[in-house]
C-alpha cells in the first residue's frame, strides 16, 4: 500500500469528503475488532456505489482483494497518509459563543493529527481560561498566537458582521484554510481555502423539501 | 410580484440555498433602512454572478428595474412565499448534548415561520425542562409529540450509532425533512428529504486544502 500517487496534486473536493467518511467507518470497525472490510460496506456507509469506493481507494494507492476486501488497519494508515499532515495541523476557533463552545467540545480529541489549540473572543470575560484543553485569548492576541502556535486552520463562529474581517486577520497571520459557520459567505485570497457551513440556509432548505415531499 | 411560477414544482437544491442567502442579506438591508437593492449587491453577498441572481429572482417571479433594482420589502415577501410555509413549520431536535443545546440557542427566534418546538433525549436528566422556549422530552414521547405538535422537520444531534434508528422513528411519526449532524449518512424513504451536515468531514477537508494552498 502506497500513497505516492497522491503527491502529484490535490485530490478533488468530493473525493476528500468520501475518504474522510471511509476513515470514520474504518475506525468504528477497528474498534469492533474487525480486520477486513469490503468496498460494498464502505459504499453503504457513505451512500455511494462500491465501484466509486474502489476507484477512490485505487487513487490513494490502497490495494484490496476480491475475496478478503481491504485490510482495515492498513487502509486507515493509507487514508491518514492523504488526509493528515504527518506533523499534525493546528486550528484556532474565533467566537466563543454557544456554538463555538459546542464545537470546542465536539472536536476535542476527535483527530490526533488535527487539534484546536486556541480560541479567541472580543469579550475578555470569555477568555483567559481553558475549555476542553483549549486556551482562550482576547482578539488582540490573534496574530501573535496564530504565528507562535503555527496555526493553519481557522474556524469562524462569529456574527455575520464580523466574519469577513476576522477571516482577513487569520489569513494575514498565516492561516490557509477556513471553516466558516457565520451566516456570511467569505471572500478570501487565492492561497486560502474557505468553506461555508451555513446552518440556517441548510435548515431552510430541509424545511422547503420537507414540504415538497409531504 | 408574484410567486405563481413556483407552484409548478420544487426548485433545485442550489437555487433554494441561494434564495435563503438573498433573504438573509435583504433582512440586514431592511434593518438598515435600505429600500432598494441591486442584483450585483446580492451577487457579491452570495458569491455568484449578478446574472445568476437575476435568473433566480425571475424564476420566483420577482420583478426589478435596471435603475432602481429590487424593492427590498417586496423581495423579502416574494422569497418568503417560496421558502416559508404560510402556516409555519415546526421542527424537533433529537440529542440534547453540547451541540444540540447550542443549536437550540442558535436557531431560537431566527425564522418566524420555522421554529424548533420540541427536543428529545434518552437521558431523563436532560428533559422535562425548557431550553430557549423549547420543551424537552424523553425519547419515549417522540411519536406522540411529533404528531400532536404537527412537526415535519427533524434535526439530529445524536451519536452516529443512534442516527439511523432515530431518523426512522421520526419518519414513521410523520417527519418528512431531516437535518443530520450525526457523523453517519442517513438512509431514508422516497418521501423524506435528508441532508447530512458532517462537521468533522468538512473540517478534515478544510485542513487538507489548507495544506495544499500553503
Amino acid at each position: 500500500m502506497t500513497t505516492s500517487m497522491t503527491a502529484s496534486g490535490p485530490l478533488p473536493y468530493k473525493t476528500i469528503g468520501r475518504l474522510s467518511q471511509y476513515r470514520r467507518l474504518l475506525g468504528l470497525r477497528l474498534a469492533m475488532g474487525q480486520r477486513n472490510v469490503y468496498s460494498h460496506e464502505l459504499a453503504a456507509f457513505a451512500g455511494v456505489t462500491a465501484a466509486q469506493v474502489r476507484r477512490d481507494l485505487m487513487i490513494v494507492g490502497a490495494k484490496g482483494s476480491p475475496t478478503k476486501g481491504y485490510d482495515v488497519h492498513a487502509l486507515i494508515e493509507c487514508l491518514g497518509g492523504v488526509l493528515d499532515d504527518p506533523a499534525g495541523q493546528r486550528a484556532a476557533l474565533v467566537g466563543i459563543g454557544n456554538l463555538g463552545r459546542a464545537l470546542l467540545t465536539y472536536f476535542h480529541g476527535r483527530r490526533p493529527k488535527l487539534s484546536i489549540v486556541a480560541a479567541f473572543d472580543v469579550d475578555a470575560a470569555k477568555t483567559d481560561r481553558v475549555i476542553c484543553g483549549c486556551r482562550c485569548y482576547t482578539m488582540d492576541k490573534l496574530a501573535e498566537v496564530v504565528v507562535a502556535e503555527k496555526i493553519t486552520v481557522g474556524i469562524l463562529t462569529v456574527p455575520a458582521s464580523e466574519a469577513q474581517h476576522v477571516a482577513a486577520e487569520l489569513e494575514a497571520a498565516g492561516v490557509s484554510g477556513l471553516l466558516n459557520f457565520a451566516p456570511q459567505p467569505l471572500r478570501v485570497g487565492p492561497h486560502t481555502y474557505a468553506e461555508d457551513l451555513d446552518m440556517t440556509m441548510t435548515l431552510e432548505r430541509v424545511a422547503y423539501f420537507a414540504r415538497r415531499n409531504r
